[in-house]
């Protein structure tokens, strides 16, 4: 038997830069990718890393160039992939050889998988791209907590740190860990979206060219809104085109790709009936965006939509601290709704806190809602006081910011569901009591009185 | 044998209806209810129908009353208790006797039951409510033609009318039926979010009383938003509690219920990968609704969102019918994407005329859109001349409702969501560039360059 430590198969982007993560930190590991040559070039490729890394050119060399029991980390595009690869494994497998599934799976799918695979399984999200992988991912895990402690001291080491503090937990059984990490990449969709609709706020409407945009993202990565999203959109607006000299965003076709967690996380939103409406927003936005026949013949007929127009920048900044607030709520929220309908007891400060460093929406406002909501159990951010009081000062400039841009033809989905929600949720008397009389008409449905009595009628029920 | 043409399982409030149609129409009905008392109360009170009703007792009695092939309805509860009562059925039936569900199935339920419960099958929607099921439905049928063929003349002869034309067709194969039923109801929410958007304004804005505001929706119910829900909103909003006399909505509480099939929509459009935003506003309003506590708790922090200003009731008319035509664009586009998903020929134009009567959605703006959809196949209702010029008429009215919403605190997520489909859906350039930009950044997932050149990479590339 061999001595490695832990096996990782599957060296694509991801799989290369983790294998390599956790080779710089100590740990001998053994690598095998379905194709042979790229194992070859990722060994060949390790300069001072390569003592630690065992290459290996078949399922069974690189079995057994593993110590027992073993743990395999599966780094394999998410869905079919994985389970072919977990039964290609099993035959040359110890019961008690652990399974890794670092990928991105559906937790729906994680959670069958660890009940029905046979062999202990973890489902463990990696955030934080291949910067992320290679130097400090945020990692989220999810299944027992013996299978945990296995790996425990590996995933703590390879991950991203705040201040010291590994941005690695375990969040809970089964697909928890990859259910947190759907959810991250729900927030990370409206928080880009929203960095959008601010973006187009500035070009199209204080028709700014690209460099003085990264200008002014650059400066709020100075305050409150400071990010990692928001450092990167400064570096992305001031890049210019190889081959034009051109500001690179003017050459990037406006049609946003998805994989589809964010997608996911709308469709468990649902399920859960927990509201994300700016996730929901951010889902639609990228689809329209992919949408460009369509939207170029509807300009053809309306005209095109954005107009000039004279804008605040601390206005906008202040709009988008708030709309990034009311977003993060509304995860944080869809979360803790797991605990009902799961019985998961996600830890969600513990949540915030690996979320701080190494994972892509990591922020310097995570820390304050890792302390809001420790401080809060239970509580929507919006209402923790910190955040409300937050709320407080920039509510005003959401919505004059949804105004002007409503006015002008700017579309703001995100930030405009944002503000419904936060108008909603600060409304005791709303206007569902029209929906329900309406529903009571036309299908007897019946409604509350304000005296408490259920199951009441209007006039038009008979007998 | 008997000689009953038709059989119905379920007299709840619906099924007494439709069964009381059906004899009424002419047609000899059999009818069965899990609970006697029920069934004999409905015979005793069926009046002048009685000779062509047959009350029965039992299941097998039911059976035996119903001339072969039989044709039975189901309307039992959807889920589960349709699967249980075509299990008690089936040992009584002969190979050919068809099994007809009436209720409120998920369509993916109705296509698993087409394939395998083991009898001709049909899913067939109806909608309209108990009035509508007793005088008039719109009915959506699923399921092979021959099958509908052998009911068809009751499905025309119950259905609700149209200048003499039923509201009744067969729209697809298995779940088809089902699944326009589904969009139907998701449309229907969308609708009552926007109509209850505008109720809100005129009340906490303009301040008015329910009574005036039952006179604006009277007003307008004679105008280019006449249609069902304007009317039973003007009814609702005219109508006193009877124990205090005070306006009906004044005594109603704020929460509204939901059955699960707005739901179900915004769930089958993320699948589909087709956005129907307005009716994802609509889900999620009616949810936030539901959380009352924590609304008040909210006011509590922030104080109440919605301020008095002064409202012009033509900005809202205009708002409403831009609002209402994107709502049901989203809708008709949704339909028309399981063509691809699901290898459905829906015929859209056909939809929308089995909607002009009998069900919740009726009103004159479904035989435009009838016209638009047969004279445009496949294009979006807004894009076609007729809503493009509503639409240009009334966009205006839209955007500033919603900027007069936003900043005096009203929430409108439904109206909103359709200005920012609108003007996304009229912009050739949007701001997704950036999107892909940073995607690109954090993961190298590559992007398109207007130069036509795909999987390109900003200079944080390397290699």
């Amino acid at each position: 038997m061999g001595d490695a430590r832990i096996g990782l198969i599957g060296l694509g982007t991801m799989g290369a830069a983790l294998a390599s993560n956790i080779a710089e930190k100590g740990f001998d590991i053994a690598v095998f990718n379905r194709t042979t040559q790229v194992t070859r070039d990722f060994a060949a490729g390790a300069g001072e890393l390569a003592p630690k890394i065992t290459p290996t050119e078949t399922l069974e060399a690189f079995v057994a160039a593993l110590a027992t029991p073993r743990a395999i980390i599966l780094m394999v595009p998410a869905g079919d992939a994985v389970d072919q690869q977990i039964a290609a494994l099993k035959p040359l497998l110890d019961p008690d050889d652990l399974i890794i599934d670092c990928g991105n799976a559906l937790f729906h799918d994680t959670d069958r998988r660890a009940a029905e695979c046979g062999q202990p399984f973890l489902g463990v999200g990696v955030s934080g791209g291949e910067e992320g992988a290679r130097h400090g991912p945020s990692i989220m895990g999810g299944g027992g907590p013996e299978l945990w402690d296995r790996v425990e001291d590996i995933m703590l080491a390879i991950s991203a740190k705040h201040e010291g503090e590994p941005c690695a937990a375990l969040m809970g059984p089964g697909g928890a860990g990859h259910f947190v990490k759907m959810v991250h990449n729900g927030i990370e969709y409206a928080d880009m979206q929203m960095i959008a609709e601010i973006y187009g706020l500035l070009r199209d409407g204080a028709g700014m060219e690209a460099e003085a945009i990264g200008d002014v993202f650059a400066a709020w990565d100075e305050g409150p809104l400071k990010s990692y999203l928001i450092e990167i959109t400064a570096k992305v607006s001031r890049a210019r085109d190889a081959e034009s000299g051109a500001p690179l965003l003017s050459v990037i076709v406006d049609a946003a790709g998805q994989k589809g967690t964010g997608r996911w996380t709308a469709i468990e939103s649902q399920h859960l009936l927990t509201p994300v409406p700016a996730i929901e927003a951010a889902v639609v936005a990228r689809n329209l965006s992919s949408r460009r026949e369509e939207r170029a013949a509807g300009e053809a007929i309306f005209g095109a939509a954005p107009q000039p127009f004279e804008i605040d920048q601390g206005l906008l900044e202040r709009a988008l601290i708030a709309g990034k607030v009311l977003c993060y709520a509304q995860g944080f929220v869809m979360i803790a709704a797991t605990r009902e309908a799961k019985g998961w007891e996600i830890d969600l400060p513990q949540v915030a806190r690996i979320w701080r460093e190494g994972c892509i929406i990591r922020s310097a406002m995570l820390d304050d809602m890792a302390a809001a909501l420790a401080d809060h159990p239970g509580e929507n951010l919006m209402r923790t006081p910190h955040f409300a009081a937050l709320l407080k000062g920039s509510h005003g400039a959401l919505r004059q910011v949804v105004a002007q841009a409503s006015l002008n033809g700017h579309p703001v989905p995100a930030l405009s569901s944002g503000l419904a929600y936060f108008d909603t949720m600060r409304t005791g008397r709303g206007t569902a009591n029209v929906i329900q009389g309406q529903r009571d008409f036309f299908g007897l449905h019946g409604f509350e009185h304000v005296n408490g009595k259920t199951g009441q009628h209007g006039p038009w029920a008979k007998g």
